[in-house]
C-alpha cells in the first residue's frame, strides 16, 4: 500500500446554496464534516448575505472556500444547459470568482480554487470550448487558483494547459464503470444510498486509489478530493460516516488548496 | 489664488451600464475624456461582459476604475429607496466590490476606489446607518479603497470614521445653494445645460474653490473630484468641454485613486 | 349569537412561494385545509412551473385562487419597502395579476382575488397611495376580482371607492391591541404559537366577531376570512386544528370567492 | 393575378423591447406603421410599464397585440438556447401570455396571437418537442390565439395539431433559398438592406405569393404575415417603405388577428 495514498484527502461539498428567504442544506452541519467548501457565487444561488455567513463559517472551521461558479440561472439551479458565448462566459467566471472573494475578504478568508457547478460543470467536462474559456477565465483573474474536476475530462486538461494546478475529484455516491466513469444518472444503481457502502468505498479509493465498478471490476480512480453531496436527505449524515471511517482508518482529512498562512496576506 | 487648487483634479463619470442587449451612454468616448470610471457592478446595470470591456478600456487609458455600487434593483436601474437590512446591504457592497475586482484583476486592472449609486448614494448621504454599513463593507473587502461621494455628508463622515480615505466630488451640471448643497432636481434650474457655462463653472471651482450659487453669491466648495454625467443627450460634449477649459487653463486631469503600479501587485 | 356570524367562514394561506430549486412549506398539505389560496405570482416568489402545480391542486381541491402580488425583490422575498412609482406599481400589479390568470386559465381555474403580500400589503395599509395604485390596477383588469386585506386599512379603503368588493380578513397567530389592531411583530407576545389557543381565538371571532386584546379586553373585529400563515414550522398543524374546531362547531368552510361555476366562463 | 392575394396582408414587428431604463427601438413610430405587434412579456425583455405604454398605443392606433414569449434570459435577450423542461416551458409560455393579457386588459385591448421569441422561435421552429410544449400551452391559455411563424416549420405543425389556428409569415430583409427557407445569417447576402428592394420584394410576395431567391430563381412562399425588424437602425424607415409601396399598390395592411369588437368581451 502505498503511504502516499493513505496520508490525506480533502473532502467538498456545496453550500451557500439559498437563496434570500429559501435555504438548502445544513451548511453549519456540514462545515463540520468536509475540508472544502464549494461555494455558490450567486448565479445559480447564493445571495452575498448567506455566501457571506457560509465563507465566515468556513474561515472559522479552517474550511477551504472555492468558488462554485455557474450559468445566470436561478430558477434552473444552473443546472440547464445554456448556450453562452465565450466572451460572456468567461466574464461571467471571472465575476463570481470575483463576488466571492470579495465577500471572502470581508471575512479575512481567502477563495482558493474554482468549480464549475451544474450544467456548466457538464459542459466543460465534455466540451473543450467550454473547459477553456473556465480555465482562462480563472487564470486571468487568479493563477494561482486551482481547478477542481473530474479527471479524464476537458476541464482538467483545459486547466493544465491555461497553466492552473488541477484537482481530481471522486464522487462518493455515484458508481463507476469499468472504464472509470460515472454511471449516468438515469441508469439504475447510479446513485449509492447506504453510507456505510459509500464509505467504504472511499476508503478504498483512498487507500488503494481504487473503487468497484457497477460490474463487480476493480476501476483504479485518481481523487486527490471527495466529492460529498450537500443537499439531499441524508447527506450531512453520510458525509459524516465517510469522515469517521476515514478517521479512524488514519487518513487525514484536509483540503488541498489551504487559504491558511495566506489571509489578507494583501493588507 | 492658491497653486495646489490649480495643479490637478479628477474628472469621473458613470460607465458600463448598459445589460446585455442594451447600451447607455458611450463609454468609449467618455474614457477618453475622464480620468475616473465608475463602473456600474452588476445589481443597478452592467452585465459582466460589458463590465470587462468597460474595464479593459479604462486601463488602456489609464482611467482608474470604481466600483459603482448599487441596490439590487435592474429594472429600476437603482433609483428607488429599497430598505436593506444591514447585514444584507454590507454582503451586496462587498459582492459588487470583489464581482468587479474580479473582472479587473482579468484585465491587468485594480478597483481603488467606491461610490455608492442612484437611491444608496442619497440614502448613504443622509443617512447615517446606511452610511456606515456601506463604509464597513469597503473597509473590511479593502480599506485601501478610497469612498468617492459629497462633501458633507453622511457618507465621507462614516468612511472617514471607518478610516477610508475619502474624496470629495462637485456635480458639473447641477446648481448650488448659498448653503454649498445641491438644488434639489425638482426645483428650476437645478441643472444646467450650456457646456460653457458648466466648463466655467468648473474651472472657478478648481482655480477658486468657489462656485456661483442660484442666488449669485459665491460660495466654497470643496472638491477633488468633478462628476460629469455619462447616459444624457450631450454628455460627452459637456465633459469635453469642461477638460478643454481645463487642459487651457493647466489644470491636469489626473484620477484621485490611480492605479498604476498596484497592477497585479498580489501576483 | 348571530346566525350569520356562524353559518361560514374563510380560511386563506400564502402559497406557492417556492422557485425552481427552493421549496417553501407544503402547499400539498395546505391545500387540504384552507379555503383560498393566496399564490404567488414570480416578482416575490413563484416560477411558473411550481405555481402551475399549486394552481392545479387548488383547482382539484376547489380552493378559490387570489393573486398574491408583490415588489419585485425576489431576494428579499417581497417584505422590503421599495419605492415604486404609480405607473410601475399599476402595471407591476396587472402584471402579476395576468400571470397568475394564464397559469389558471390553463389548468381550467381563474383568479378571483386579489391580496398584496409583504411590504406592499403594509405599504398599501398605511399609505393612500400605494392602496390607490393597487386598486386602480386590480380594476383595470378585471373588476369582479376582490380585494382581501386588513378591515380599517387605507387598502380595503381604496378598493371600496375603486368600486371592488373588500373582504376583511383576521390573522389567526397574531395578537390584537384594543383598538382592533395588530401588536407589531416586534412586541412580545405579538405572535401566537399555540393551536389550541388559536383555534379558539378564531372560533370566538367567527361566532362572536370578537377576539381577546392583548389587554384581556374583547375587541370587536370583522373579518369573512382567516389567514393561516404557511410557510412557517407548524403551520399546517395550526390550521389544521382552527378548521377541526371551526368545523366542530358547525362553522362552514367556504371561500369568499370561489371559482365554481366561473372555470373558463370565457370560452 | 389572384385577387386574394392581393387584398390584404399584415405586418409585424417585435415591440415592447425595452427594460426599465433602457429603450430599444421606437415603439410609437413602429405602431404608425404595422398592423401586429410582437410584444415583449418580460423574460427576455420588457419591463410591465413600458409594455403597458407599448400596448396603450397598440391599441390606439388598431395595431394587434401578440404575445412574444421567450426563454428566461434578461441578459441574452432570450437569444441564447437553453434547455427547458416541458413542464417548466408550457408554464412559462402560458405565465408570459398571461402577463401581457393582464396588461393588455388594464388598457382595454387583448391578446390574439403568440409569437416565439428567438432563441426559443428557432428551438420551436426545428425541435417537434419545443414546438409541442408552446403550442400545449397556448392552446390550454386560450385555444382561439393564433400562432404566427415560420410556413413548413414545427412550429406551425405542433400548433395545428394542437387546433390552434396557424399564421405564416416572411421575414422583409431576409434572403430566401431556392426551397423557401431562409438564408442562415451567417452566410453573405443573408440580410437586405435595401428599403426599396425590400419594399419591392414583399409587393411581389403579396400580389404573386413568390420571391426571388438568392440564386435568382422564383420561389413560392406562403405569408398572410411580414415581419419588419424594430431595433435596427433604419428599422423604421424600411418598414414605412414597405408600407408605402403595398398601400401604392392598392395591398391593405390589416392584422391577421384584430382585437376588434373582443375588447373587454368578458366585462
Amino acid at each position: 500500500m502505498d503511504t502516499d495514498l493513505m496520508s490525506s484527502v480533502d473532502l467538498n461539498s456545496d453550500l451557500g446554496e439559498g437563496f434570500g428567504r429559501w435555504t438548502l442544506g445544513d451548511d453549519a452541519a456540514m462545515l463540520g464534516v468536509v475540508s472544502s467548501a464549494n461555494v455558490a457565487c450567486g448565479f445559480h444561488a447564493g445571495d452575498p448575505a448567506s455566501i457571506r455567513r457560509t465563507v465566515r463559517l468556513a474561515a472559522e472551521r479552517g474550511v477551504a472556500v472555492g468558488a462554485h461558479v455557474g450559468y445566470r440561472d436561478l430558477v434552473g439551479f444552473g443546472r440547464r444547459d445554456l448556450d453562452v458565448a465565450s466572451e460572456e462566459l468567461q466574464a461571467d467566471v471571472a465575476y463570481q470568482i470575483g463576488a466571492l472573494a470579495g465577500l471572502a475578504a470581508a471575512e479575512g478568508a481567502r477563495v482558493t480554487y474554482v468549480k464549475p457547478h451544474g450544467a456548466l460543470y457538464t459542459a466543460s467536462a465534455v466540451d473543450g470550448r467550454v473547459a477553456a474559456d473556465v480555465a482562462a477565465a480563472v487564470a486571468a483573474v487568479d493563477p494561482s487558483l486551482k481547478l477542481l474536476g473530474l479527471p479524464g475530462t476537458r476541464s482538467l486538461d483545459a486547466a493544465a494547459a491555461a497553466g492552473l494546478t488541477t484537482v481530481a475529484e471522486a464522487f462518493a455516491d455515484r458508481a463507476y464503470t469499468p472504464a472509470g466513469t460515472l454511471v449516468p444518472r438515469r441508469e439504475p444503481g447510479a446513485v449509492l444510498h447506504d453510507p456505510d457502502v459509500v464509505a467504504r468505498r472511499m476508503l478504498r479509493l483512498v487507500t488503494e486509489g481504487v473503487v468497484e465498478a457497477v460490474d463487480g471490476s476493480p476501476v483504479e480512480v485518481r481523487a486527490d478530493s471527495i466529492c460529498v453531496h450537500g443537499d439531499s436527505d441524508g447527506a450531512v449524515a453520510m458525509a459524516r460516516r465517510v469522515r469517521e471511517l476515514l478517521d479512524a482508518e488514519g487518513v487525514a482529512i484536509a483540503p488541498f488548496a489551504p487559504a491558511g498562512g495566506r489571509v489578507r496576506a494583501d493588507r
